[in-house]
């Protein structure tokens, strides 16, 4: 029997690709309500308000649309080289280690099986606010700044897979992260799988690519306090001609209050709120959704958009279909 | 360097004393809104809503109120094992294994510096709810019943001890738990000590016994998924008779937004709500609070309430002081 | 120029036919949270808990579903009598004086353009508490009970008529009601039409009758004190079974949150809030919604379910189609 | 018997004193949350984002700190005369016919037992949102910006007044309004008085002066959607270093939920949100709370800070006690 104690403490950012860098910097910082922690010659460092890390959100101009990388934090160095170990053992395609940016030191790059690039690390730049930026309360990673829909940290990512049976292994393997949900279909096939490598209910997810794309982005979400807060928010999207999706309404997977909008660029970003709801059984049992399950619609019967199976970046070019 | 790696899984459940039983199973069923899984001669065995194990709390006829014992899971046999290792290399007072109860196997027993009793166990009873108490969402443990306060799951014990150093060095030994956050005096003492064994900003407290007593129970804790849970909760309370302490307010120490009342035998019970907030970082250095600090009251400058630092369970009798 | 005081205070009680009594009073009860002020040989009489009158609505057995009658309260006999003298000359189809039921006394019935029964009345039957139903604060009607959504009072009620701009006419002369918003369809139709005879944003709506019915019920809402007791009735409705239509989500028309459900009759029901929003300007002019604002959806972008298009009651029979 | 008819339609403006423009300013509208209409000389004119009103709050440069004036719209010309004709029978210091402002027609002037300036006027001027601050929804005054704590509209002012009984007399004649709460000391005199013109709880307040000021403001308040607007408010003001007076917490009288603060040149603000509740009986009786009542605090037990009984603006002079 192997134990529940994790390697990786918790996601810790994902870099976003955006050919409308300018826009989507206003958005994530006016609208969306992150921080900005610093910048360089690409990217944006972007973090919530009580993130103790330099950034969690990296936004880089490019070409395209979709994730650059996605990045966890090790629990120590120890921690570290076991999952270098597993990673290296497991067959997966593996970049190596590179220097880090400017949120954190170097870090050890490989592949989930579609090419999504994953990073690990432990050495990191805590976040020190300035006195302006100086939380009141010293429990806090900085001030509370109450701008656009101001969520607290970052809570997952959702990325797009071909064969999602692969991936969960690939994730339990590499990340030696648990599966708390996932969905069964009838063809024997998984459609989506839900894992933690925390008490959280959810940090990374993969659903299937039914949109002909590879290596793509689904979602990123982050975390607010109150499901209040996501309503607020959805005024404030509405208000600034931010396109909603789909929302708020509550996931049955999970059981997150949610509401998902598209950035300038057209990344799907979401707002969602758990509760008080954790994983804390060290021996839980994943939760399985079948087909018939899903066709319930979400929680409270809100049907699954269209665009949820289809939409994905960067968005698959109309010659490639 | 030690790593992060915690043994125990979370807090279980805590065993409250009652000298008014029937009243304070009327309290904790019809208004605070636990579930009753369960009684055996002595104690009644309750849960919030969602939360996997048989019980949470265990409710227990006595001559007297206050704890009988604050049980922890641990995350695996083997972690159990380390745990019982530690804790005997401590010199802490042993009681040694005893049979579990309705809701879990064997456990083994131990006191803190002041005499409350602490278990930890692994072999549990999972709850298993009746085709009535089945929730309509497969990942919740029990219905949704939406009675009385209702909150989710337990969130945290706080104990009164006159030597807060000496319980902060028996939970870091004993427990292998680590402080999130503590109340430095000006003395040199510690005024309070926040403990957390997973992501969870707190599940354990021990405050300075300034009341006389001794081996004394603070408050027991219930987490609600809404801040607007605890607003509707006040109002069930003020027309259910339900002496309200202290509250809603928010705290400065951990943030949490709370509710103090008295279940009818006088034992004090909170609800919290956290928010987002969790302790991600592996490597996090804990909050120190000082005496000027703590003088700008809580979060939004309530005062705190002068029953908060003399009333503690069992109640001191007046031959005592 | 009319000045704006009216002559009717407010919206009282909606009559809701049932063919399933039991099962309906059950659900108006425990799950939708009315409280029972008492029952005649045909009918139950509920309130909301902070409702000064006897009953806000009177469920009554009948071989079908949909509304009996809708009353309103004049501000005084002087005023009641001004209403009967415009209705009189209006050429609406009169019923006379009845004499009132369990919670009021005399009233003056009369229709609107599809027979929909109206009521008017000005002596009434506040209700009166027991001990046990007594409020702990005395500017309540009776006890915040907490019992299943618990809406505070009713808010108003939509009725389904083939000829929009008749029920407008009607309305404005017979009620004397100022409208407050309304649909403007291409076709020179209205499409539907709220009132308000106070401050309240709407008391009564008529939308256009698209199902082939005649006289039917689009639904009756109650108003809760915030958007989170309409999330946590969600939880509610899906827990006991019953059918969610659509929502939660925000209206663009009004801008109150809602959520629409289906009792066990088949009567439409909703909850709504609507924050603090008011129509405080005497000279309020009627806010006008086209046809290309409605193709929108609602405020955060839901589509318009079909079923809200088509389902009133009672049912269109079959044969009818 | 006299009917409910009114003949003002809504509290519309409260002039503001500060003799710390600039930051009061910055105060209004950056951490408050109202907007900027416009400037003359003197005043800056500030609004609630859903007020049709060119302004709800009238912020002028001055020597001291307090009250300028409050104003009431009449519900029309006519309206507007029988008040007129009631306040020069009544004789109240009447100071006659005043231009308006950037705001609003010409008004009627007169004081109040205790020298509080009020005006009364119906020719108004509508704000007009440009296209950068129309709402996306046609039905709202202007739009969310969701800046601050944004409340939506003004909700009531509270006079300080050292014979409240005098200022009943006087509301009731003058104002033609309407009692809703009151509180009945053991002496026999008042120690307040809640009006309301229309269906709102209240929106005029004389509580008793007990600071040996006269003339004096207690407080203005603006109305939140939410209770939630409240709590991230009252983190608003904490990160801004606003003066926390006390709350939030539930009024027992009027049942409102609230949060008082001192904007930087000492004026008492509060922030309220009464849910769903209206006076909707045409023919309510007033309220009376005793002194018993009062001492068991507010809603839920807070016990009323003492600053609320002597702090009011202009503050009283040292020399004058």
């Amino acid at each position: 029997m192997t134990e529940p104690c994790h390697d990786l403490a918790h996601l810790a950012h994902v870099e976003m690709l955006t050919d409308r860098f300018d826009e989507s910097l206003d958005f994530f910082t006016r609208v969306y309500g992150l921080k900005l922690s610093g910048e360089d010659a690409t990217s944006a460092y972007l973090r919530g308000w009580d993130e103790y890390e330099f950034h969690s959100l990296k936004l880089t101009r490019a070409g395209t649309t979709g994730v650059g990388h996605v990045a966890f934090r090790a629990d120590s160095p120890e921690a570290l080289a076991r999952r270098i170990a597993a990673i290296e053992a497991s067959g997966a395609k593996v970049h190596g280690w590179v220097e880090g940016d400017l949120g954190h030191g170097r870090a050890f790059r490989f592949e989930d099986p579609f090419g999504h690039v994953f990073e690990i690390y432990y050495d990191t730049l805590r976040y020190r606010p300035d006195a302006g930026d100086r939380a009141a309360l010293k429990n806090l990673a900085s001030r509370y700044h109450g701008q656009g829909a101001a969520p607290r940290r970052i809570d997952h990512v959702n990325l797009l897979g071909e064969d999602v049976a692969a991936f969960r292994a690939w994730g339990e393997t590499c990340l030696g992260s648990r599966v708390t949900e996932l969905i069964q279909l009838d063809s024997g096939r998984l459609g989506g799988v839900w894992f933690s490598v925390n008490n959280k209910t959810y940090d990374l997810v993969c659903t299937e690519e039914r949109g002909r794309g590879h290596g793509r982005l689904h979602h990123v979400t982050y975390a607010t306090d109150q499901r209040e807060d996501i309503l607020r928010a959805a005024d404030i999207f509405l208000e600034n001609g931010v396109h909603i999706e789909t929302g708020p309404h509550k996931h049955a997977i999970q059981g997150s209050f949610f509401l998902y909008v598209w950035e300038p660029a057209g990344n799907r970003v979401e707002l969602a709120n758990g509760g008080a709801r954790l994983i804390l059984a060290p021996d839980w049992e994943p939760v399985v959704w079948t087909e018939a399950d899903r066709k319930k619609g979400q929680a409270w019967g809100l049907k699954t958009i269209e665009s949820f199976h289809t939409h994905g970046t960067p968005p698959v070019k109309a010659g490639a279909q």
